[in-house]
C-alpha cells in the first residue's frame, strides 16, 4: 500500500505549497478543539498536533539531516539494486526478498498501472531512480540467523544521481530499507517524493523484543506473520515466543508428541507443527528477528502433564493425592531425563543462540501438600525453605540446556532465589514494584538484563497509554556505567488472557511503537510532542501496509483500514 | 459459519456422550488452574466453566424448555419456509432474505457439498426438516420500519414434523430466526442436531441501542453493517448514529452540502452520501434495527463552522474577536432559518420517528466573552445565568424539529436545565456520577428516558468489564412503579476517541452483548457464572460468522478468527 497523503516534509520548491501541506498534516492528526463527550479526566494533556521535522520516521535514526531538495520517484523506474561492490549479490535471497517488499511498501498497486504508460523521457534531473545496497563487511550474513551481537547499524545516503543503503550486514540492510520507504512521502498531486538524506543509524539496545503469549490463546500462523512483519516495520528484533503455559500446549514435539496431542486445545487445529516453526524462524529470518521460544517450568506446567506421565507433582490432600498437580516434580530422576531429551530437540528446533526457561512463579502449595517432597527436602537439608527446591531445580534444567550449547533467559525470580547462573544469562525483570531496585541488584552481580516490567502491554486503561511507554528510561536505576552496559534491552509483553486473532494486533500496535522507539533511538529522543506527530503518520503507514493498527486520538488515515 | 464444537445440550440418548461433551466444553472454556503471569490482582473472581442448561442462547429468552430429545438437522433437506397461514408470505423479502442468512449461519459453505451426495432416503424419524414462519397478525409490517412500539415478541417450538416459529409481526419472527440458530448445535461427529424446545420471548425494554460514533474517527460503511449484523445477533433494536461532532462532519447533506464538504475529514473518502445512509438504514431495518441520528446542538458543533458561515458563535478576546468560535449562535434568526432547513432534510432522509438533538456539554466561555451575546443576555432578561440562554436555543430548536413531525431524543442537560419537553421526549442518562437520582427525576417529571451512564463502552480496563456492564439493573433507581415503566431502556456507547475500523469491532463484541442480555432478559437473569458459560459461546459464534469478537479469557473456539 501507499503513502500518499503523509505528506512531511518540507519542499523547498514552493513555500506556499508547503503550508498547504501542513493544514492538511493538521487536519490529518485530527485534533478537535471541542469537548469529549466524557467525564472521565484525560490523564495527560493532548499532545499538540504539527508536522515534526523528521518527518514520519519512526523509530527516529542516531542522525538525521534531512535537506529541502526533493527528488522524484517513479514505480516505472525506480530499482532497488545491489551495489557493485556488495559483498552480498543475486544470490542473498534475505536481499532480493526485501527489495520486493519494500518496493511493493512504496509502490503498492499503482506499479502495474503506471508501467503500461511506459514514458520514454526518464532523465528528468530530479528524478531519483535507483537505490544501491552496499554490504561493506565481507561475510555479509545474508545466510545467517541474526543474534544477540549482530552489526545493524546501517548509514543512508539520499541523493542523485542514485541513493546509497551501507551496511556492514544485511542487518543493518534490512533496518536502512525500512528507513528508505519511511522517507518516501507523496506530494499534493500524489507525485512520490523524497528528500534529499544523509543518515547514520544504530539501535541503541541490542536485544529489543516482543512477548506473544500461544497457550492462553492459540494464535494462528498469519497472525504471528503478521506481527513480524510489523515488528520489522518497527526494528524490533527479538519474538520471545511464549509457547506453551499452564492452559495448552500448542508446541508439537517430535519427540514427545503426546504433549501437544493431549495438552493443547486441539492436537490438530490448535497445534504449531514443526513445519510451522520452521516457517516462522524464516519469516523472522528474512526480516531480521531473532526467535527465542520460551518453555517455562517448573511453575507454569499444567499443559504438560496431561500429555506426560509423573511429569508434575501429585497434590495431597491430608494423606491422599487429591488428583490435582503442581509444578514440575523434582525429585524424580525420570524428570531430568525428559528435561534432557526435551530440551535438546528445543535447541535442534530453535537456532538461536538462547532460550528462554521461564523460571516465574513457582507456588510451593502443592509441594508442601506432598510427602515425598517433604522427605526429599528433609534429606537434601532444605527445611521448610521450598525456594532452595526450587533452586535445585532449576540448577539442574540449567546445566542439561548447557549442555545443548544453548545460552538461557529466565525471569528475575531465577536470579532472586540465588541459583548459579553462567556469566552470559540473561535475566528478564518483570516484577511491576521495584523494577529499577531490581535492575540495580541484577546488573551489580554481573549479569546482562532486559526490561520488561513497565511494558506489560495486556494491561489496558483508557487513553494514551503510549506515552507512559514512551517515557521509560530503562537505565534510570542507580548503578555504575558498567552496570549500565550490561542492560541489553527490553520486551514489551502482551500476555494471551484477554487477546487472541480477533483483537491482538490493535492491541499490540502502535502501544509497542512507542517501546521500539526507546529501544532503538538515542536517549535523548523523549520529545512526546514529536513522537504523537511521527507516531500518528507511522500508525497511518501501518494500516495502509494492511496492519490493523489502532489510533492514538480522533483523527483520520488517509486510506482507512479495509478490514472490519 | 458453523456452529460444531458448541456441543452445550444434553442428550437422551446416550449418557456417556453427554460427558464427553461436556469435557469437551470445559475444554472450550478453556480454563486454566495455574497462575497467570501478572501482578494485578483480578477484581472479579474468575466464572466457573460448566455448561449453561440454556446452552448458548444468548440473550436467554423470557421462556425457555429444552428438552433431552433431540433431532438432526440436514443442509439438504433443512428448509426455512413461510407457514401456510401466515400474513407474510414470498413476497416478504425481510423474510425470505432473513431465512437465507440464517441457513447460512446454520450450515454455511458445508450445505453445497452434502447436496451433491444428493442421499434420497431422508425420512429419519428423528429428523427436523422445516422451520415454519407463521406471522399471526394480519399486517405483518414487512415493508415496514420497527419503531419504538413494535411488537417483537414470537414463539418458538421445535418438535415434530417441523418447528413452528409464530410471531404477531416480522420483527419478533426475526428474532426466533436468530434463537433458533442458536439452539443448533454439533454432537461429537459434528452432525447438526437440535432439541425439542418451547420457547415464549418478548423484550424486557423496547430500546435496546448501541451508539457508535463516526465523527471522531470515520466508520466505513462496511464497518458499520458489520456492527449492524452482530447487533441482530445480539437481539439489539437501535443504532444511535452519532453521526457529526467536533472533529469532523461525513453526512452529505443534499441542502447543505458545504458542511461535509468542509467539515468532513476528506470531502471524498471520508463522507456518508445519500446512497450510504439509505443502505444503512435498509441494511438495518431487514434486521428489526432502528436508525437514530445524533446531530449534536448547540455544542460539539465545530466542524458545522466550517461549511456553514455565522453558524457558530464568533469569541472574543478582549474586545476583538480571537478567530475561534464557539457553541452555535443562538441570538441570529439566520441560526433557525438554517436549523429549520437542515432537519426537514433530516426528518425525510430518516425515517424512524425519533432524532437525537443532543445538547450536552455546551461551553459557556465563548458565549460569556462575546458583546453580542452579552447585550441579548440583557434584553431577554438572563441576567448572568447562561443556561437561560442554552435553554432559549433548545426551546426553539425542539419547536422547529416538532413541526417535522418527528419525537425526539436528547441528553440529561436538556431536561436537567428545565426546558419544556414534549410528553414523548426520550431523556437519555449518561453522567456517571448520580445517575438513579437522575433516572429518578426524570421518571418523576413524566418522561420517557433511556440509561447509558454505567454502558460507556469506550472506557476499558483490564480483566473482564463484560460482568460489570452486566450486574446493572437499570430500574435500582427509586421510584414508583409508574416511574419504572417510563424507562424505555438503554444504549451501549462507544464514543469515537480511540476507536476506528482497525479496533471497533472487537472492542465492542462482546462487552455490549452483557447490555444485550440486560436489556432482553427477564430481571431475574442475574447468574454471572451461567452468562460467562453462554456467553463464551455465544462469542465463538459470533467469530464463526465473521465476526471478530474478542475472548472473555483465556480459551479458544474450535474454528479461530480467520483474519488478523
Amino acid at each position: 500500500m501507499l503513502l500518499s497523503g503523509l505528506v512531511t516534509l518540507q519542499s523547498a520548491t514552493n513555500m506556499n505549497t508547503t503550508l498547504k501541506f501542513t493544514v492538511l498534516l493538521l487536519l490529518a492528526l485530527g485534533f478537535c478543539q471541542g469537548l469529549q463527550h466524557n467525564y472521565i479526566e484525560e490523564e495527560e494533556a493532548q499532545p499538540v498536533a504539527q508536522a515534526s521535522k523528521y518527518g514520519t520516521l519512526w523509530p527516529l535514526p542516531q542522525k538525521v539531516q534531512i535537506s529541502e531538495v526533493s527528488f522524484k520517484l517513479s514505480s516505472s523506474s525506480f530499482r532497488i539494486v545491489d551495489a557493485k561492490e556488495s559483498s552480498a549479490g543475486q544470490s542473498c535471497s534475505l536481499l532480493q526478498n526485501a527489495y520486493r517488499r519494500y518496493y511493493e511498501y512504496m509502490f503498492g498497486g499503482a506499479a502495474a498501472e503506471e508501467q503500461n504508460q511506459g514514458k520514454g523521457w526518464r532523465t528528468d534531473p530530479s528524478e531519483l531512480t535507483e537505490l544501491q545496497v552496499w554490504i561493506t563487511s565481507p561475510d555479509s550474513e545474508c545466510d545467517s540467523y541474526p543474534g544477540l551481537t549482530s552489526d545493524e547499524s546501517y548509514e543512508l545516503s539520499v541523493n542523485q544521481p542514485f541513493a546509497v543503503l551501507k551496511a556492514p550486514k544485511v542487518w543493518g540492510a534490512l533496518h536502512g530499507l525500512e528507513t528508505f520507504s519511511q522517507l518516501m512521502y507523496e506530494d499534493e498531486y500524489g507525485a512520490k517524493s523524497i528528500n534529499s538524506t544523509t543518515i547514520s543509524d544504530f539501535p541503541r539496545f541490542a536485544h529489543r523484543g516482543i512477548l506473544l503469549d500461544t497457550s492462553r490463546h492459540f494464535l494462528p500462523i498469519k497472525v504471528i506473520l503478521a506481527n513480524l512483519e510489523t515488528m520489522a516495520m518497527n526494528k524490533f528484533n527479538v519474538f520471545h515466543w511464549h509457547i506453551v503455559d499452564d492452559p495448552s500446549f500448542p508446541y508439537l514435539s517430535r519427540t514427545f508428541p503426546q504433549l501437544s496431542q493431549q495438552g493443547a486445545y486441539h492436537p490438530y487445529t490448535h497445534v504449531y507443527t514443526p513445519a510451522d516453526v520452521k516457517m516462522v524462524i524464516e519469516f523472522a529470518r528474512l526480516r531480521g528477528i531473532r526467535v527465542v521460544p520460551e518453555f517455562d517450568t517448573p511453575g507454569h506446567t499444567q499443559s504438560w502433564g496431561k500429555g506426560q506421565k509423573d511429569l508434575l507433582t501429585p497434590c495431597y490432600s491430608g494423606t491422599k493425592p487429591s488428583g490435582t498437580f503442581g509444578p514440575v516434580n523434582p525429585i524424580l530422576n525420570t524428570t531430568y531425563d525428559f528435561m534432557k531429551q526435551f530440551f535438546t530437540e528445543v535447541s535442534t528446533v530453535f537456532p538461536d543462540a538462547y532460550v528462554h526457561l521461564g523460571g516465574d512463579e513457582v507456588d510451593f502449595t502443592c509441594w508442601k501438600s506432598n510427602p515425598d517432597i517433604k522427605k526429599f527436602m528433609d534429606q537434601q537439608g532444605f527445611g521448610q525453605d521450598y525456594s532452595k527446591l526450587e533452586s535445585f531445580y532449576i540448577q539442574k534444567l540449567l546445566d542439561i540446556v548447557t549442555t545443548t550449547q544453548k545460552g538461557y533467559m529466565i525471569w528475575q525470580e531465577v536470579f532472586d532465589n540465588g541459583v548459579k547462573l553462567k556469566p552470559d544469562t540473561v535475566v528478564h525483570v518483570w516484577i511491576g514494584g521495584g523494577s529499577n531496585e531490581e535492575m540495580s541488584k541484577v546488573t551489580e552481580a554481573g549479569y546482562t538484563t532486559i526490561l520488561s516490567a513497565p511494558w506489560y502491554l495486556d494491561y489496558i486503561s483508557y487513553g494514551q497509554d503510549w506515552q507512559k511507554y514512551y517515557k521509560v528510561e530503562p537505565l534510570s536505576f542507580n548503578g555504575t556505567e558498567a552496570q549500565k552496559k550490561l542492560v541489553i534491552g527490553g520486551e514489551a509483553c502482551l500476555w494471551g488472557e484477554y487477546v487472541d486473532a480477533t483483537n491482538l494486533t490493535p492491541r499490540l500496535w502502535p502501544r509497542a511503537s512507542a517501546v521500539a522507539e526507546r529501544l532503538w533511538s538515542a536517549k535523548e529522543v523523549t520529545d512526546v510532542n514529536d513522537a504523537f506527530n511521527r507516531l500518528s503518520m507511522h500508525r497511518c503507514r501501518m494500516v495502509e501496509r494492511g496492519i490493523p493498527a489502532e489510533p492514538l486520538f480522533s483523527s483520520y488515515c488517509p486510506r482507512e483500514y479495509k478490514g472490519i
